[in-house]
């Protein structure tokens, strides 16, 4: 980075508030995914004005700026492709108010997903999307992202409680939109429009989400099954009666035996599982739900149905279930488990098919594919063991991942559910959304004509997403 | 309008499909509004094809097309001001597929929103939006105007449910955007844009909405207050405990006197009163909540607390809220109840405050001003009594508005919660959006560079929105 650059952004930040050290670039280099590239340097502000300032001098100097939130996304829509600035949003991170009878609070988007769902719990309150990543992804990533988790069937992705945002354009204009009133039809949904953006239209800097309340009554069923399609329909089948679930993971028998391996057993030996939880206010709801949830199971040939309240084991399946990713990698010496297709989406009812075709599809191309997630959104996680050192492990896993975003559009689904598109879904993003594509650019275009903002993802990217590997596989290096 | 043009419609349409008659074109020079313009034509195609077919002769042509649910829409934004054609969706009224397993249904945008929740109620599902012209009004225009009703403190509005849809561009093509996964993080939002934006970025032809489950049980409790600010306080009480009720309408004391003189006293002759909703799963959780209000309303001074599982008591409660518009239309002889500042929202807290200062501004101009509606989310409806003849009283009318406006944005909220933008919320939308004008205009200018849909409304509206209006004032017609 040019001197001249450098001193003008330390002028706006500080000296402290940005760094060009080769171990602070090749850090901020890093996402969650599979891919690393080095920004030329890493900048931290503080304020909104200073976000502001820091972008006017990146569109005179025509700098790539890739804001960012903690870093835990899977998909690279963090990794800075084209060089440039990572803004990293770290410093901004207070719960700025909380209203308690107006229903909103105003946050900066470097504020912990866990730190508020703390403070508001004190009010009774909640903000539920639950990503897995929740000790420590941030707000504006998660909006940015339109971030969600296992409590999305019932209360809805992080898109459905933004009230309004404070973002930073291209050229530095400050920005605020929407509101803080529940309601909202004056004009554009501007804060919906930037959810999902994956930064490419903007800086978020301060969010205003809508709280809302947390039933005082759960419990937990898991329920197993000779046949993953049977946990599928099950599930589908639960939500026709009607009966939304909180929230319901499924695991397959890989999930499980990875798990079961690492964690000394803690679920039933079985094809497959699913943990449903319901929500209520009392325990006589609770029952209730309970009860439908068993009758379906029976119903859908269950061979176990555990029902509890128990504190003690609703956690011990709670850890199972959110250490499939870091079981699977302990799975086969020498393998990881690396996030190629990682969060399709398909209709609730399609899972058992999905999951039954992403079967076949590993076994076409000799990979190992885990499946688990929140089923009851159809939000399906597969996770892939590879060697990373062996280029013919990426290409056949490329492949394979290719056909099952082919099965999930196939099937009226999504290449993404909650994680976003940035460089692994993209050629599939593509596909999926061809009939948008010419509206999106042009938004694009209006919004950032220089391209400075996260450039090169989404709809711009171009070829094999077997670049800029964080693997030491020197082909795709 | 050109033979030319109209024998082109008339090849995509057939003869049945458009009206230039002068009985036509006056009738649909109407919505709900104060405005009128006659169009040059109106044009009911049957499938998104034709709609695809007429944008692309309107393109060619430049000629301004303006989309139109049932036209029950306050604000204006059906009336075509700038000539050309309207384009109703009447037609397009089918419930396309309810997915139960799945949580969706697709219709077209002339599905009327009663129709689709008598179907969704068959398998326990419904769209929870509730619109105060149900019976009548559209998915689609409730889509464009991001409608809403009572219950979205509760359970959201419009937006919130929108999983997809398909719209036609000003040039024609055809573009579906989103999903019909409960989930979807896959680039841009472009369907939660398209939400609010009344027709000036597309044309909606079929829509994808979230089903959800509705409770079991409900009750109402009516609480009467001596000042209509204890009983603004009262709702914020109530949601900061927290309790946030199914829906809390608020009425003033003219909105209750008008109602009591045109039905027969069905409410307390008092100076304010809420009638607040709750809704759960049991007797059990509607009777701790029933509590909850009853224990709030006390402290905050209520005179009298009626509690109610009644379905007649309730009925005639609902039906006094109800005709609240119509009856103050009959309060006064000669004088009509007008939508000029119809649905302002302010942070639920501020309720008191904002009802106060709306009281002060009707006396300081010498105007009758009730103010009622769905205050549990902040969204006040104030319907002024005017003589709809005299210049005098429009001016004073339209002052008077401002000010209100002036108040509702100072206090942190918006112009419109609801009922949308259009003609009259225009110059001060614009006042309020201030910093999202840029973007909006950038947005617009990108997905319909040649302004032909629904032209010169919301960001693009100048001057005084008193011209073209309905009532026979010959100053403002």
């Amino acid at each position: 980075m040019d001197q001249r650059i450098i001193d003008r952004i330390e002028a706006v930040v500080g000296r402290d508030g940005y760094s060009t050290k080769t171990a602070d670039l090749y850090t901020y280099g890093f996402d969650a995914s599979i891919f690393h590239k080095t920004p030329d340097m890493v900048v931290l502000p503080r304020t909104t004005e200073q976000v502001s300032e820091i972008m006017k001098i990146a569109s005179a100097e025509k700098i790539p700026v890739v804001p960012r939130g903690a870093g835990t996304g899977l998909c690279g829509s963090a990794v800075p492709i084209k060089g440039g600035i990572v803004m990293s949003m770290q410093r901004m991170n207070k719960i700025v108010k909380v209203s308690v009878g107006d229903l909103w609070v105003d946050v900066e988007a470097g504020c912990v997903y866990d730190d508020l769902n703390r403070e508001l719990e004190k009010y009774g309150f909640f903000f539920p999307p639950s990503p897995g990543s929740a000790e420590a992804c941030q707000i504006g990533g998660m909006v940015a992202n339109n971030a969600s988790g296992m409590r999305a069937v019932k209360y809805g992705a992080t898109r459905d409680f933004v009230m309004g945002m404070t973002f930073v354009k291209a050229d530095g204009e400050i920005v605020r939109c929407g509101t803080r009133t529940i309601k909202d039809a004056s004009g554009y949904q501007l804060a919906r429009l930037l959810c999902g953006s994956e930064g490419t239209l903007g800086v978020i800097t301060e969010v205003t989400l809508k709280m809302t309340t947390k039933p005082k009554k759960s419990a937990y069923c898991l329920v197993a099954f000779n046949d993953v399609e049977d946990a599928g329909r099950c599930i589908s089948a639960i939500i026709a009666k009607p009966l939304i679930p909180a929230s319901c993971e499924l695991m397959d028998s890989i999930s499980i035996s990875a798990v079961n391996q690492a964690l000394g057993n803690p679920l039933p030996d079985s094809r497959a599982i699913i943990i449903v939880e319901v929500d209520g206010e009392t325990d006589e709801v609770i029952d209730r739900d309970l009860g439908v949830v068993a009758e379906v199971a029976e119903e859908q040939g269950a061979i176990s149905i555990t029902p509890s309240r128990d504190k003690k084991q609703i956690a011990l399946w709670t850890a199972a279930r959110k250490s499939v990713m870091t079981s699977l990698s302990a799975l086969k010496p020498g393998f990881s488990s690396v996030s190629l297709a990682d969060d399709m989406g398909v209709p609730i009812s399609k899972v058992p098919v999905a999951v039954k075709r992403f079967q076949d599809i590993a076994a076409k191309y000799k990979v190992t594919i885990a499946t688990y997630g929140h089923a009851s959104d159809g939000n399906l996680h597969t996770k892939m063991l590879l060697n990373p050192l062996d280029k013919d492990e990426w290409d056949r896993g490329v492949a394979a991942v290719n056909e099952i975003f082919d099965v999930c559009i196939e099937l009226g689904g999504t290449v993404t559910g909650e994680h976003g598109v940035g460089i692994s879904k993209a050629p599939n993003f593509q596909k999926e959304r061809a009939s948008e594509l010419s509206s999106i650019v042009a938004i694009k275009k209006a919004m950032d004509p220089d391209n400075i903002l996260n450039p090169g993802k989404l709809q711009e990217w171009e070829g094999s997403i077997l670049k800029n590997l964080r693997y030491p596989c020197k082909e795709y290096m």
